[in-house]
């Protein structure tokens, strides 16, 4: 049993370990899953509270009760400001939540490109409350490095979603600027890219270095906020890099849960300690 | 030592005990208030990633670092709702934030009841970035039961704020219909109330009761929500029972961090899946 989970007494706990001062506990029914990939280790644990979760070295990705919130945002978000996206890529996105959304859009094509297949295997068989058991003719799964994946594209995506774990481990190049540049060379002339830049209350560093590089980069640059509840201390942020949309096209959240066009536009209206980051 | 503050190690650790399936710990450097009133306990610690922390019975009130988001909230949304507010009842917010932020608006006198005195004696002395040493003419505290205080009065005041800990122990009342009653009648003809509502995702119940008790009394309810990072789920609400205002009219925010007008109307907007709580 990995260390992060714990027999205590004949309850079964999950300990998500953030930065050595702050720990969040689970209660958990049952691990459904469990193997060490040659990146990482990959779990699908069923919680009380938040249903089944997918934790990659201890730390949870996306739960079956709030993960919703995360994928229809990562997802929504650019491809509700592109007028025509035809052409999506995904870069992780293991889980197939933000996947599954982006195949709510008339696109043609949706490349997911995650560097580890244990994460798919595992979504697909034992969180099918994310991933959907997609079988969407338009999503093609790629097993390999996102970063290098990129690197040879050149004008040919509509739509560059970046879901990436933390910057520690395999995602950190996904953070950097040589990455940001390979992606803005990888969109068409009107292409959007969006990707999760972490808690401005507890990563701030992150968080600003990321809208710093975009703005680098990309003409439009707009971060929009929401609460993950599973995520630690809640606040959320995704920085969108825009070569031409800057405003709302159409939010196709017939299913949604959370997105609406008036949750995204007020995503982005800050509150002010976080528009105060950004200065 | 009360149990929920262990020693592992050289370190100290305070434990948030949610619901026996859900735990918080947070490293903390030390503890620097402890009593035990005629209520409950009271301490003020100084954690690692919040700074100085209020705990009430073991759960987190308010914090020096995110405080400032739940206390702005409660008392700006009402108040930039009403037109003329002069006359203030905060029931509950012994910390003080909330009244903090009541003064920055052109009112005459703001009543704080707290039943417990030792909340607001440990806030003013050891939590003075939420309580701000706050030493304003036109606020009163009083230390009485907040659910007879306003039994007694009719249409006296323009805002009441009921500011309160969870739906157990001494707060309980504080969710009562009986009690929202005696708050209408305690409100002038164009008064205007909010009540912190709990967490949607976790207290779903707490949530969708306090929005229905409020629509059988007030005209006007609407549902504001907000990111509180050391609340368990981090979405937090706010339900606001309105006599006649139904739009923000000025928001004092010269201060802020985290309230705009932008911010306040964002709040409004509710994600899908709460919308369809309230159905």
């Amino acid at each position: 049993m990995a260390d992060f989970i714990k027999k205590v007494g004949n309850e079964l706990w999950f300990e998500e370990n953030d930065r050595d001062s702050l720990k969040v506990s689970y209660k958990i029914k049952d691990i459904l899953y469990s193997a060490k990939s040659k990146y990482q280790e990959v779990q699908i644990v069923d919680s009380v509270d938040f249903g089944k979760m997918l934790l990659i070295d201890g730390v949870v990705q996306t739960t079956e009760k709030d993960g919703f919130i995360y994928n229809e945002m990562i997802a929504h978000v650019p491809l509700s400001m592109h007028k025509n996206p035809k052409k999506v890529l995904i870069i992780g996105g293991g889980d197939l939540g933000a996947a599954f959304e982006a195949t709510k859009y008339p696109v043609e094509r949706i490349d997911v490109v995650e560097i580890d297949e244990e994460v798919v295997k595992a979504s697909k068989e034992y969180l099918k409350e994310v991933s959907k058991d997609l079988k969407d003719e338009r999503v093609n799964i790629l097993f390999e490095d996102g970063a290098k994946f990129v690197k040879n594209k050149k004008g040919e995506y509509d739509v560059i979603i970046v879901d990436s774990s933390d910057p520690i481990g395999p995602a950190e190049v996904l953070f950097g600027e040589e990455f940001y540049k390979d992606i803005y060379e990888a969109l068409k002339e009107d292409g959007i890219m969006a990707c999760q830049s972490e808690s401005p209350l507890l990563y701030p560093e992150v968080f600003k270095r990321t809208y710093k590089r975009l703005k680098n980069i990309f003409p439009i640059v707009k971060v929009s906020i929401a609460t993950v509840p599973t995520y630690p201390a809640g606040f959320w942020s995704f920085t969108i890099g825009s070569k031409k949309y800057s405003e709302i096209n159409k939010v196709y959240d017939k299913d949604t849960l959370y997105v609406t066009k008036e949750i995204i536009e007020s995503s982005f209206n800050l509150p002010r300690f976080i528009e105060n980051m950004l200065k």
